[in-house]
């Protein structure tokens, strides 16, 4: 289709789309790179089997409503809200909205809260995945930094009182408390309980990105944020993409019911399609789901461990490293005067890729710190990736 | 979850959020009630063997990129960009984007193009479904009449000469020239080719909903609009809906690059699932659509026959109702004098219900003619409903 003149047609556009925000980009496979850097699902771990046979029954059972128009089915939130409850959340039908990932939660948020020039407090480093979209609709962002144990709450107190002094009211934070994307930490019980208090005293919104919750390799991490919040000031956002498939693209929040309808409310799609959350919820039934995640647990326990060994064998020993106690990503923290940007460029030449943690600040900082994913990659990979980090260190050495 | 005080949370809510939409409804079974209400599809014509087969053959083969994170198969954006060539549409592959249904397109559309106040023009009757949307956004809408022969272009020219003496420029014009919902039309290739000069002329956009397109009775349609159109006037939105699956939800826009882009950028949650954009391209890849398409043509043809015969035996001579050439739908337009809602109180009192006019118009006019659907109900009902609303009548008169 040849183009109309540009300046004519966007005449047209509403002032909010005059300028057109950058679009989403996938990452390229190439050839003998070994990439550490997405956080992506292990692929030989999909339950195919289980998937066609769930899809199987809903269209034997089911094919009628799966496949015409209808709602969201109801089977789904019920299942998620079983499992919320179980968790300690006290979610009840309409309190919870399936999405399109998590990701559609964390783009909706925005449109519901945030008027430009709206304080929006984030995690120093975060998932810029999510803040991206904050900042696309006007937030202001401020950063609060998090040390081994997550969020600093007395740094977070000190961000409040010195907001409410200048008469700003923030619109919410937006946090990962457990298994931490991209530094892998888990905030404590005590922490847990000073940050629902603080959301409570300052009228602030906590957004509690749960994506690896159940992902723990020791013991369960202790209660969500929604557990310990009897007041409706948290929303958690929640995925099957972690714990089931990233490509079946179902999430879901849990809140304050007058939220939920407004998140339901700027999603414009409707439904989140009777077929899919028909099969998701097959799937899930009959403890098949719950058996898959201990799979899941077992699985990525063993890749961290490799990966760990691997950097305990490999690296210089002033590389600082954590040890994470579930989800996918290990943080390491760079000494003195080396740059992760630096050690990227070079480890790329040995064949292996990351993320730098400047990816993951919104504020700019950053470059003494870099994540590995030991998700995605197969374990004789995750070896073969730190032993070329290794050499990349020693060359620049 | 207990409820916060909502004037504290609602403190919290952005500007475009203090105000909350209606939410979607979908309609309940009722026992003995004939529904010649919804334009669903025939659930006993759904593909489900084939369906499950592509859905056997995506997890076989492609597991790993279906399942994981990754962008709309680029196959699907493929594939639809050759139907519309097929058709006579100039489509290249960054014409077209594959959405949530044509739903999502038509709820997007808005944000892309309205600015509170912005004019844009209806077709009177036409799909309210779509037109919500675009009241939602703050758009003035403009209403111009269809004939027997689809909307009345001298009526639309006289329109946009009238807006321009005013100064306004409308945004866009929604028209579904191709067995229109609700009137079951079919504009001729004459008219077609005035309205995109009309478009060019005027620097006015053309919203076709071609939803109905594929699933003619006798001969295939005139071009579609957006075969007519070189310069990028028209965007085409369709649906895999009609001639598939509505469960699935998918559909897509075919339009100038510039506002495919827009469109995608303001579709929040990004891809449209790399596990269902799989799945549907399988299952349409070997001409298994197209074969399906003309088994559609055939079984909807007769239900429409079916249903237009026994208008003929069951209702008074005056009711006036055109033969539909393709689609869902035949319209029926009363006598002098009597209400479609009051026929349709009397008509629920007999076990038949249908959609009165003034459900399709943005004006609030309707009230003397009705909408019925021969797609849904199995074809012994269609009969039985004709009936039923033929005893209606014979009650009110």
């Amino acid at each position: 289709m040849s183009a109309v003149s540009t300046s004519t047609l966007s005449d047209l556009y509403a002032t909010r789309a005059k300028t057109l925000a950058p679009a989403q980009s996938w990452p390229e496979h190439e050839g003998n790179m070994i990439s550490l850097a997405y956080g992506f699902a292990a692929p030989e771990l999909f339950p195919t089997d289980d998937l066609l046979s769930a899809t199987a029954e809903v269209l034997a059972e089911n094919a009628a409503e799966a496949l015409n128009y209808g709602p969201t089915y109801p089977g789904l939130v019920q299942f998620v809200v079983n499992r919320l409850r179980a968790q300690g959340t006290p979610a009840e039908v309409d309190n919870v909205l399936i999405s399109y990932g998590s990701s559609q939660v964390l783009a909706l948020l925005p449109q519901v809260f945030i008027d430009p020039g709206d304080v929006v407090i984030v995690e120093g480093p975060t998932f810029m995945g999510a803040v991206r979209h904050f900042a696309l609709a006007g937030a202001r962002l401020m950063t609060v930094d998090i040390d081994d144990d997550g969020l600093d709450i007395d740094a977070l107190e000190a961000t409040l009182r010195d907001l409410t002094k200048r008469g700003r009211r923030p619109k919410f934070i937006y946090t990962i408390p457990t298994f931490h994307n991209p530094s892998g930490t888990l905030m404590p019980l005590e922490r847990r309980r000073r940050l629902v208090a603080l959301a409570r005293e300052y009228g602030v919104l906590v957004v509690e990105d749960d994506a690896y919750g159940d992902l723990y390799f020791e013991d369960p991490p202790p209660p969500r944020l929604s557990a310990l919040d009897h007041e409706g000031w948290v929303v958690q956002v929640g995925t099957f993409s972690k714990i089931l498939a990233p490509g079946l693209r179902m999430g879901w929040a849990c809140g304050n019911r007058d939220i939920i309808q407004r998140l339901a409310s700027f999603k414009l799609e409707g439904s989140s399609g009777p077929f899919l959350t028909r099969m998701v919820e097959r799937y899930c039934a009959n403890g098949r789901l719950e058996q898959h995640i201990a799979d899941l647990r077992v699985a990525y326990r063993a890749r961290r461990d490799l990966m760990l060994a691997a950097i305990a064998r490999e690296w210089p020993p002033d590389v600082r490293v954590a040890k994470p106690e579930g989800g996918f990503f290990v943080w390491a923290q760079l000494p003195q005067g080396l740059s992760a940007t630096a050690l990227l460029a070079e480890a790329e030449k040995h064949g292996v890729t990351f993320v730098p943690g400047t990816h993951f600040y919104a504020d700019g900082r950053g470059d003494s710190a870099f994540r590995l994913s030991f998700s995605f990659v197969p374990p004789a990979h995750i070896a073969e990736g730190i032993a070329r980090i290794g050499a990349a260190f020693r060359t620049l050495g």
